[in-house]
């Protein structure tokens, strides 16, 4: 057994579960008051950080071990579910690519973030294209199909 | 606090931290007998996973929370441990992208993870070309230098 410690905790005006349109949405991870604003300096410099969080709304009775249809569509494989993103997902853990938007003391802005309001964050680490598959990436048809929306940039509301 | 468990453990030729020359390395992931095989169906399918571990050989007395110079070179800036991929750092949580060779019952087998032998395993994730960036990569001129020879595939020894 490991036990790990939120570093901080994402703000995001997204607070419900949702498949899709992530594309559009800014947030932010506010880190711990342990930490001093100095162990982001120099994150300004990467255009892309990869966030590492936990699905904390998935109960853990929940967590899928074996297999099954991605998003529960028949239409889809039934796959392993380390053949698969799916947050149900032993240990639960989620890693993304964001846009670095910017920081401020201890909020990091960030473009992207395909997790809720109050996700705990557990690393927030800077891309390198050197940590990017260095060879062509092969992939199945179902999961292009679940992702053709996933990024939609839906219009953003204006508020004022 | 969280509590989380490793989903089972790298098995590497390589027992040695090193830092450059990752890329000729072969190794597998053996998944807990909790698991049945059948969690990794579909996997091949994949050229990609992304491989979460835990730096499991570094003390947490240190950890670094704030600033230091990458690999503890002063020629490259002090920057924060969240603008680094250091291996000291809050949580100790690996990610890395590699390439899947195979797999057979509960075993993957990878290449280029530059995570030593007995390395617990958080996640394993297929890499989804629509989870990659979506814009171009800018990164500081260090993390190049730092990076130059990191892949490196030295000549194979043979074996046989």
């Amino acid at each position: 057994m490991i036990t790990i410690e939120p570093i901080g905790y994402v703000r995001s005006p997204r607070g419900d579960l949702r498949d899709d349109d992530w594309g559009s949405v800014s947030s932010s991870i506010e880190l711990d008051a342990a930490f001093s604003p100095e162990c982001l300096d120099g994150i300004e410099e990467f255009s892309h950080a990869e966030i590492v969080f936990l699905f904390d709304r998935v109960a853990p009775a929940r967590v899928e071990r074996g297999t099954r249809h991605p998003r529960g569509n028949p239409a889809w494989p039934r796959v392993g579910i380390f053949a698969q993103r799916a947050k149900d997902r032993p240990n639960r853990i989620g890693t993304t690519i964001v846009e670095i938007v910017g920081r401020d003391g201890r909020s990091l802005h960030v473009r992207g973030l395909d997790a809720i309001d109050g996700t705990p964050v557990l690393d927030v680490k800077p891309i390198m294209a050197e940590f990017l598959p260095r060879s062509g990436v092969r992939q199945p048809q179902w999961s292009h199909e679940l992702m053709h929306e996933y990024w939609t940039v839906t219009p953003r509301r204006r508020d004022g």
